[in-house]
């Protein structure tokens, strides 16, 4: 559990001067520079240095040492202290992402299910305004005897509905099996978050020269988060988007937690965009437009929602879904928000 | 755990008829209906009456029961559904509070320190359009080592601060030796998070003849809020004010995690007013203004939030108390979200 | 957030001279010692002095400041570092609680019923070997609706339990207003989970001359649970027993998640006693032997378990109190674990 | 969120009789058999029969209708209800795993860091009596800058350990494309926590005609496990061990919380063999003895450890490693605490 480059050494108020002098020992002779603390009570050790020396010097384990605390954050090129300052903004086929001027509004159906549905479902999304337009050809779930998703034919027909409408495609990729067609068709390729730590997916991912829109895990940190996002970054793909989907807490009223404070606390951290998905934590439509308001008014980027002609046949996650006949007025109400905070629909 | 009025017993596949006859017995012994629904691989059994009763019989425990769903909500005066279905809305020396059409500001030192200190802050506050003003006079503190607030003496130098800008006072009761000296001065009663199932607590301040401001405890669901405003309503006392103010997770970059979405939960389902806290959840200064415009985005009653002269030099969570010299164009902003929401200022 | 005697200040990688120096300025102006150690990318600045003081500057606050580190653990009475060394172990009327050589198997209904109820299983708990006997009187409950114990006769008919059988009694105080009473019957006075961070009933607690068995709250983390031991220890009562219950997870397989693993890590921290609580983490008594199993054989104290002559008819918690029937069997299997342990009944 | 082949639609207490009817023709429309359960204040509609033909209704969306309350469990294949109810139990080389009759004693360093250090171990591991030999060749790493395990020359060396002490081999798969090299070398496949809901890896695995031990994800429910064991059970391949270690909770005390409870829970609702992994959850090897013995006591049906010649000196997780000198006597406590439960190892 070491991270970065600086740490603290906490000795028990019991080590004797020998133990700390063998702490100081093993760590002067990777390289790394100790600077000794004594106190009233304990004594404490400051190192700074190679991370990757230090860790294996699992320090936790000698004698007379009480907590090794790390102090520098440990994701590198996703922070914007470390890697560069200004935000990051990238234009997926005109639509601007990152860079606190544009709302980026991502919206249609959980799942491809047919032609005639995706088709309409994408004429509503482009009359509404959307940035862009969503939909799962492959889903990830739970139980193995749950509809799956369409597959390749779903890929086809997302084509299909961006050369209709010229809205941007996001779709989720669940098996690096399937990184070649999905990234031939798909704009924006979607880590889902049950994949935020499928790190063979990641640098497959990172390598499709396609925009990423990655998910926040279940049970990630954001610390986690922006280490995945590492990850793609390292693979020379900067355009990534990071995306709040909400957590899981002891809370059952809603599916999941949103945690909306954690865009501001990423905007303050990193350089990448950051959206939100109302609809997954939400787990019930009367919820959604109030999360989606306060996306836009905490500062996100955009949000991507969940929308149906006719939620109550959808195959999947029905009960989350906007329904398309609504999506204009939601889009302007979430808007009225976002202007206030001077952004403007992408 | 079994809750309500509603209940469905669930056999086990192996479950036999004499087995299956004994429940119906038992349930039929107190008075309950019981509906048998045989399945393809278990029968289930659906009880429907006085839930003390059926609580009572512990049906969970009887061979052949696999599981005792609850199926009723737990809470009854709290809620929309099974009390009044209007908002309760009411008045707090002018400032109207709940009812859909304003939106209530507290704003206030997290303890009051000195007299010049909370003078200093309440006339900000009047200055910059709050509705009400907050303040500590008594603090529970995690450790006993740590600053506990003046006390009584507080009492008065928040009398003096109502008494200077006309701004009802909002302060904790944590002890109830000192209830009546506490209703006597303050305006809204405030129950802290780690008292939200003080039951003795409850009780008493149901009896004061007071608004309560609820806190939610920092790992209770949303039910559990409701139930516990139960208890105060059940003493006869409608002014009850909900706070959502973060709960615990997982996650440590913010020090709790606000559920923003519990407060449209909260709003389909209780009639009573709900606010938000989005100063503890922070603990970072930089963090309370898009919490709090998201608050106000999502459709809350209002918030409460911690403003100081001089925060560096509070004696307590400084860290993420606003400065009083930004009050007034936090509370610009903070309100147009609410206006787009169809509220003013209360 | 700043805890104990020694902290770390880390700066932002942008931090001028001039943030780093005014930083070093305040600490050195309530007379705590900084030492400031220069990194390749941020400096961090060590502070090392008395607490309250250095919590009062809200360092976080200050310009160039990123983040600030406790170093020492904030308890200090219940700390084995900062304390006495050796485990604290007291007798209960014979009874040995503490002190690695005992487990003390404490067993009894969730609540007093009737003076029929009590006294049988009483007497089966002495047949079994129980070292005490527990029972409620007062029971906090969650709904206002649900039975919340006889109250004041319970009191007695624990009092003629225990005349009877010689077993020292165990039972909850829930409300300050009973203290005198319980206090005069009761040999161990119980803190419940609900109540642990009530500090005004830890100070009353503190304060009546015996021993207090105090359960961890159902969110608190472990550090909180020795924070508030440290309420009753600085009243002068050392006779504190820690018990673990289980705490809220996203998990609802069972009603708590009992944090085994806690009491290993408490024994190391801490020369308190630590037993466990089986019977409210699991809610089902088919798992509560398990559990018990695995206390003893992870070093437990002891454990408090809920057994009752007829649970199914029991009006608290019916489904997860064992047959007073099985309760020798029980015993005798427990005990094994424990004697490997090198622990015999207390 | 529904679940299974039976649920109870509960409708609002405002729902009028033409929305109850609108739902019952649903449910009959797909065939599902409907009873409507009339109550004091709602209506519910009990409803049996083919789970994908109910779930695709989205029922909850529609108008009246308050909560669709799942009531049969999710997972088919590992259920001891729904398919065998003998406990499945097979042999890895000659040790069984699984019956309730042994005690599957796994150890092993976190990671292959060379042959030396693997043959001293595996050593180590075959004196003391260990029933297979853990080692990792990919390690998932949260940071892209950490040691992500030798890779395929660990292959290699694992492969020398087995010939030479005869102990099966435990060794994840991260990477679907890895599998055949791994599948070539490994006794038990190893998924970690991190790919628990990686569907496509599940899937490969399945097919590969090895046992999986599948861990359980930090934030994943049993439930969840179960289904996620489903995805491998409908493969064809039933020797699969399901491993508990540690969830994500707000403790940090320790890494994880180990939810020991788990382990009868689930010896009570599936056939598979359940075994414990101290080590991840811990961080501490103070804490890893204690909760192994506590696994033992539980009824688990075996441990997996990590174990190293030099701790201080690996690359991977050393703080939590045993030391392979203290192996044997470690084994030999946690077996009598195994053989008080009536098994021996394996």
């Amino acid at each position: 559990m070491i991270h970065g480059d600086r740490m603290m050494v906490v000795m028990t108020p019991q080590a004797s001067q020998a133990e700390i002098a063998a702490v100081v020992e093993r760590l002067e002779a990777v390289g790394v520079h100790a600077k000794v603390m004594p106190g009233e009570l304990t004594t404490a050790i400051g190192a700074i240095g190679d991370p990757e020396g230090v860790r294996a010097l699992a320090l936790e384990g000698m004698p007379g040492v009480d907590q090794v605390i790390p102090i520098s954050r440990p994701y590198k090129l996703a922070s914007s202290e470390l890697s560069h300052h200004e935000p990051t903004s990238f234009s997926v086929d005109g639509r601007v992402v990152g860079g606190n001027a544009t709302f980026c509004l991502i919206a249609g159906p959980c799942t491809v299910e047919s032609r005639e549905q995706t088709l309409a479902v994408a004429d509503a999304m482009q009359a509404g305004g959307a940035s862009m337009m969503r939909g799962g050809a492959f889903k990830p779930r739970t139980s193995p005897f749950s509809f799956q998703g369409l597959g390749p034919p779903a890929l086809d027909i997302l084509a299909e509905a961006r050369e209709r409408t010229g809205l941007p495609v996001v779709s989720e990729l669940t098996d690096i099996n399937w990184a070649e067609p999905v990234a031939e068709v798909v704009d924006v390729i979607q880590v889902g978050a049950r994949n935020m730590q499928n790190y063979a997916l990641l640098e497959v991912v990172g390598k499709l020269g396609k925009p990423v829109l990655l998910k926040r895990g279940l049970s990630s940190t954001v610390e986690e988060l922006l280490m995945a996002a590492d990850y793609i970054l390292k693979e020379g793909n900067d355009r990534v988007i990071l995306c709040e989907r909400g957590i899981r807490t002891f809370e059952t009223a809603t599916r999941f937690t949103l945690d909306l404070g954690a865009v501001p606390y990423l905007k303050l951290h990193t350089h990448l965009p950051v959206i939100v998905d109302p609809s997954h934590a939400a787990g019930d439509r009367k919820l959604v437009e109030p999360l989606s308001r306060a996306a836009a008014a905490i500062g996100a980027d955009g949000i991507i929602v969940e929308v149906a002609e006719d939620p109550e046949a959808a195959l999947c996650d029905g009960p989350q879904q906007l329904y398309a006949r609504d999506f204009a007025e939601f889009a302007e109400r979430v808007a009225a928000h976002a202007a206030l905070c001077g952004r403007t629909l992408a």
